[in-house]
């Protein structure tokens, strides 16, 4: 079969699948998911098996440690998808539940009952254990899942998502549920992107130009993020250690991702105290620092920054240093040059914590930890699909509940409109 | 000043209007809803002399007198208006509110917190007390709102626009949270779809050719229904005469709007008592009745229906009739010809009932009652801003909840990621 009818004939058993997911019961659902965590640890040698070649193939390719460290699964990694989905089968099911209900005086009783959006499609670069987070998500909240993994992760892929495909026949549940696109063939997206009749949503996941091209070529409702620039704002109340180590934390702990720390950004009225204390920490950390005037008043041996290093997304051991007058400046800072990703204040003022919270237009607000926490498993949600900073539908990282949407229940007895 | 620089300027003022409206207080944008309010009652003579001028147009070009009907502005429609917007300051304020929360192992405390979506751009045809709707509705949610009225109704709405202006500057607000475009330049409408920096939603309302433009030529997201076609089941446990109620009341009580009834699906079991009696009362109400040909062989005297009647959207005292063999057949119809707007089943059957809002595919599904409750006012909403057939973000009637959506707000205490 071409790549066109292979996706088209996935797409179609996609839709006629999440029908029958979707009217599915949670033990059933949570059935899957235990077995398919049971199987991941079971089958852990074929699934590195096929990992080691696509890890052979990286390697002759010359990959970048950092994506050669993505791609590697170890039997860490195989307990943590199963975990995940061990915590995603505990949560409580989302599909048929009624969140709001009222009556209205004719008596009509109306509410709002949580359903799946249908087929879902997920496109994503690297990372073999996406294939399972997104298996795990779309299961559970009754969708059915396109997965469209990366060419470097091929073998991975295959290997987990037979794992999937048995354990969903073995719980009796559609095997297409979940399916896996079996080409590396770059044409598998435009088809797929083109599926607006059978699916219902597209999550891209990977670097800016992926995404950019996904957006550009869907037919089909896109949730996604362009890029993470984070801040940290260091009020002149924050608690000085508790600073330094949010910082290092959120800026060093793992540089390539869209949540790390790109800008800094310190009350004028503890710059003095505070700098050379962070400066220490973070070049022992190996992080160099892009520092505005008054920063370069205070920290010797700093790089100048420019206008480029304030929407800069580094995704590096780089970091961009501004000195603010106060938490005003700090935001305007952050509405002129941020992502709507992820910012944290550190703060002992109970008035600003609040205010920060309110007023900052970002998808994870924080008080006091490290802008590092915006991920599904993270905050609780098991796993995530990916992360939405555009408003529509979800903000943020997006779990099971934000795979549903509520359709508007009525209850009557002959109600007439007059 | 040129349409299009006079766009830019709206939707740039609109911005910056959102920010303050995003932030204030309940009593400020209630009390802004119910200056407008008195302000409606007490301007009616200017807004009636508006929409005199429109009347007299629409005659002079021939307009339908369904059309003119929709145009027409008296005392009765200016007191809806008031009470809708009174009606919409007495819910809850949903912005700032936090859904649900929970506590992480490490301590962090997640929460949600809604917010508004920004700006919302909103094109429609005809009605003028969609002006007023919108409004009450964006002022609320705390969301700025473009207004974009047909050039058929331009001066009711800039009547109805300068009363809602000068409650706004009473109340402390910005006057550019709710502005409405002043040109019936058709060149408006693309310039306003391109304003993706400023513009976080647009709803279109009226036509199919309308909403078709719209989402073919906007580059920001569009929620929309492009048809209802909506269809009563009548099971073989209906209450007869209940069942001949609804399903007149939901064709005829007004037939050109989107949530009538289009296509009426019998129970065979029940069908040769139920047709003679709904076709007495269709009849008497106007209707014109196209059957399948099990209904020809019960009903004497109607036309008979082909493939081109299913999925038609009549707008008009026309209503098609087919006979099916059960529940799973009126289901199978509804998904193969449907438009995921409004479906009821007229049933006394416990299981049947639950069956059928469960797994009805619509964006409203009731039992036992008419289809026209599909309607933000009637469903309690207040009012609505339009109806959602795509899932995404809303599915159904749009009331401030749904023009509203979260963000992730963490309170730690130090927290790290390890």
């Amino acid at each position: 079969m071409d790549v066109e009818s292979t996706i088209t004939q996935m797409a179609k058993s996609a839709a006629a699948a999440a029908r029958i997911l979707g009217a599915a019961p949670s033990d059933v659902k949570n059935h899957a998911l235990f077995t398919i965590a049971t199987k991941l640890k079971k089958e852990a040698d074929r699934i590195k098996e096929g990992n080691q070649k696509d890890l052979a193939t990286a390697r002759d390719k010359g990959l970048a440690p950092a994506m050669i460290d993505r791609l590697t699964v170890t039997d860490a990694t195989i307990a943590s998808m199963a975990d995940g989905l061990c915590e995603v089968a505990g949560q409580q099911d989302p599909v048929g539940a009624v969140d709001e209900s009222w009556i209205r005086p004719n008596g009509l009783e109306v509410s709002k009952m949580c359903i799946p959006l249908g087929v879902i499609g997920i496109i994503y670069e690297s990372r073999p254990n996406v294939t399972i987070d997104a298996a795990g998500l779309c299961i559970k909240s009754g969708n059915a899942v396109i997965l469209r993994g990366g060419s470097e992760a091929i073998f991975s892929n295959q290997a987990l998502a037979s794992v999937v495909s048995d354990a969903m026949v073995e719980a009796g549940l559609p095997e297409a549920s979940v399916a896996l696109v079996p080409t590396a063939d770059r044409k598998a997206i435009k088809y797929l992107l083109a599926m607006e009749e059978y699916i219902d949503l597209i999550i891209p996941r990977g670097g800016e130009g992926l995404i950019r091209f996904v957006v550009k070529n869907s037919k089909i409702p896109v949730l996604k993020h362009y890029k993470g620039v984070c801040h940290v704002y260091v009020d002149l109340s924050a608690d000085m250690d508790m600073a330094v180590k949010i910082c290092v934390n959120s800026k060093a702990q793992r540089p390539g991702v869209c949540n790390a720390l790109e800008t800094m950004l310190v009350h004028r009225d503890i710059a003095a105290d505070f700098l050379p204390k962070a400066a220490k920490s973070l070049w022992d950390a190996g992080v160099e620092i892009r520092g505005c005037e008054k920063t370069l008043a205070i920290l010797a041996d700093v790089v100048p920054a420019n206008e480029n290093d304030w929407p800069a997304e580094y995704l590096d051991l780089i970091l961009a240093v501004k000195v603010v007058e106060n938490m005003d400046d700090a935001m305007a800072h952050i509405e002129q040059y941020g992502s709507k990703h992820t910012e944290t204040i550190v703060t002992s003022d109970y008035a600003r914590a609040r205010r920060f919270l309110r007023e900052v237009d970002s998808s994870v607000v924080l008080v006091n930890a490290s802008t590092r926490f915006n991920d599904g498993g993270q905050l609780g949600l098991g796993a995530e699909m990916g992360i939405s900073t555009s408003k529509l539908h979800a903000f943020g990282p997006m779990g099971i509940k934000e795979l549903t949407t509520t359709k508007f229940v009525v209850h009557g007895n002959g109600q007439i409109r007059v």
